[in-house]
């Protein structure tokens, strides 16, 4: 059994890359606003009314960083649970720490080819396979640790 | 290094106002099916057909609850862990609750302004503004706090 | 006041329930790809180029699989902060792991009967309302236990 200390180098990691990541969605959020008013396209009739632009719901530009934004929902909140419960399964630092960045680092170029400079297959293949990965392996070894308890 | 104590007044605020988001959520959900129904409108042929409905995917009002709702997912969990991990930065008790009060009343004044009674701007920029400079405000502090570890 | 220990079985069953329910949001990504891939149907214009398919948001099948998605999204992260908050309220260990087992059971029956075998109603609206029922009950067991922080 093990606990969590917060002086815990791991567990330092974990907690600095989950915030790096809650920020790195916020982006994701103004980077929408700023395609919306560049393109005049909203998805309220108040907005469009205040922005003198019109209410759209097929803006490709607007749709495909929706598309990432929703592909973050499906992976980070995810990694900020599992990462913590992976962390109660005393692995060692260093292969904590290393998961952590590639996590936050896969991410983050993800959310640059998909949503930024988008880039051909398989450059978001590669950006949502590894830290996909990454949830899948520590979803594992917390399921394996705690096995006794299912 | 900060030890989280459940008797502490900035953790027990945390943890009820997580809790409190979490139910005005579930009453996006519930407020999403009433709408259906009164409007007989489903997103799934089992359900127009038990409800002598029909199915439609761009109902302004559906769909207007449903983006209350995306967004409540963009930022809420966001704020369950970033919350959670600002505490282990050791803000003053009264600087932490004020900001998990404030967090969750402009959630519930954005669902109701967004879904409940539609008004015009700047009330949900500023019901969606407030809680979002909080998260970034945590984030950042907590990146601040672990700039070692990255 | 309680103090969490990761031997306490409440405990053991959250974090077990949790990393499963963590997978089981993995399995309905896959899930979207492989029905993507078999319909030839996809969102992204590098994809369907890739793949020798073509761009479509209203095919019924992928859609489906979709709208499963966005319901675990609306639920299982709610779930994982939920059930931890829960637990500082020390519940019996016999109802906190009936209830994550509850909950996990009819999230991964809610995937199958939504997404895999699309069934008559009730069979998604059991699935979809015991584990909401759960989240409830613990968001309103946090709420009364730590009123005073309101």
């Amino acid at each position: 059994m093990v606990t969590i200390l917060l002086g815990d180098p791991a567990v330092q990691s974990y907690i600095v890359y989950s915030a790096v990541l809650g920020m790195k969605m916020f982006a994701v959020t103004f980077l929408t606003t700023k395609v919306r008013v560049s393109k005049k396209v909203f998805a309220n009739e108040e907005d469009a009314k205040s922005a003198k632009g019109k209410v759209k719901f097929d803006d490709q530009d607007v749709e495909r960083v929706r598309r990432a934004h929703l592909n973050d929902l499906e992976n980070i909140p995810a990694f900020w649970v599992l990462g913590a419960l992976y962390l109660t399964t005393g692995p060692s630092a260093f292969l904590a720490t290393t998961l952590f960045r590639l996590f936050a680092a896969g991410r983050i170029i993800h959310t640059i080819v998909y949503a930024v400079t988008p880039l051909p297959q398989p450059a978001r293949g590669l950006a949502f396979g590894v830290p996909m990965f990454i949830n899948i392996y520590m979803g594992f070894k917390v399921i394996q640790t705690y096995a006794s308890a299912l």
